[in-house]
């Protein structure tokens, strides 16, 4: 798909001009930064999807100085991010905030919110599950999504974003026929039980905060105190960091 | 060292009755539980330093419902985050907090910390920095520490407990000769870049809300409103999840 048929078809599935801007600007965004499996291709898969309902929006159920719920309420998982993200920015906490998201799904590449927050001068760490697709490094059935960690950090000069899905490989990268199904494992080969310990526990994270089954998210915001950036680009000595564009 | 030398020797450093338990404790559980670079072998490490302040206690310098400050104030890390561990138990939040720890090292087997919060009902997510000993995958001078993630989520059956050093070895393997220092890198062989990617944002995590320079630690609880262990154990149909005791 060609970047400007990414509005017309997303309108065209009846999302109105928000909405539909939300989406593409996600999806365009994915593809420059190389994440395929979060770009574009994402629309001709929700045109696939028997029911979606485009008018749907999310709701904030609770709203406390230091904690917010949210129900995606139907709407996709992006357009909750999107909303929870914006929410933050308009107004961010004193000191710190956890927010927690029913019935959120799909939710994308989780640097492009957590990149938002940071941006707005906030400390993010996000996470979100999906579908179980990840099985014990000793095999059986899957027990996790893929459950990536998203984490931000403001700075003055260039934010650093970390995001890590715990799959060797990608769900996208099955259904293209990138990798194999019995690759999508958490990955780090021998030491892959490190990555099923953190799927695993940031699995029931979601799963004890969220009060309702089914995919959720969890985010937490919190005022930085210091600004260690730049100090770090500098040991760094110019390697290309997390969230650093590809050159 | 026998486990029975531990309190006479912690003891023979000066520390008082209370902090002998306190160190003793996390020394022998780390023991029993095979993670042995953090056991008894501490304390001839302890034993080598050449200033040791035994007297130093942990203070609380910032308490808010939702945010709580603490600085090492000169004590052995493991003091201050028994000593925030039982602030938390004693007081849990209404909701959630965030616990942000200055002046804070060595922090030891952080799953111990979050097993008593999970315990205590609470979920926890903790990290905390350390000396600088993993370089970038593409090499070059260590940028982050090792900077462990431990997640507790309390259950009406077994809490579990992820705990991942984001190294491919310890630091105390390489001290012990059973690894290589070129071993000490992020895990993950072909995949250390989102090893690395963890260490790097959990590193900045700690180091923008700490206000202080040096070591530090991170800690959210939050009360959990659901309990989804039960299920997921029985999914899972038995194999070891993390922190189960080995058979």
């Amino acid at each position: 798909m060609r970047p400007e048929e990414a509005r017309p078809r997303l309108a065209a599935l009846g999302f109105d001009e928000a909405d539909t801007e939300t989406l593409a600007a996600h999806f365009t965004d994915a593809e420059e930064r190389g994440q395929l499996s979060h770009g574009l291709s994402r629309i001709a898969w929700l045109e696939t999807w028997e029911t979606l309902d485009t008018a749907a929006k999310p709701r904030r159920v609770v709203a406390e100085p230091a904690y917010e719920r949210w129900d995606g309420n139907g709407a996709l998982g992006y357009l909750t991010l999107a909303a929870v993200v914006e929410a933050q920015v308009v107004a961010p906490p004193e000191r710190l905030r956890v927010v927690v998201c029913s019935n959120t799904f799909p939710t994308g590449s989780l640097g492009y919110w957590v990149r938002k927050l940071a941006d707005a001068g906030l400390v993010a760490l996000l996470t979100a599950t999906s579908p179980r697709r990840l099985p014990h490094p000793s095999g059986g059935v899957p027990l996790t999504g893929t459950n990536p960690l998203a984490i931000g950090i403001p700075s003055s000069d260039q934010p650093i974003v970390a995001d890590v899905s715990m799959g060797a490989v990608t769900h996208g990268d099955v259904l293209s026929g990138k990798a194999r199904p019995e690759e999508l494992v958490p990955f780090g080969g021998p030491q892959a039980h490190k990555a099923f310990a953190l799927a695993t526990g940031l699995q029931l994270v979601v799963d004890s905060l969220n009060p309702a089954d089914g995919f959720g998210a969890v985010l937490v915001v919190v005022r930085p105190e210091a600004d260690p950036v730049p100090a770090f680009r500098s040991l760094a000595g110019g390697v290309r960091l997390p969230g650093d564009r590809r050159r």
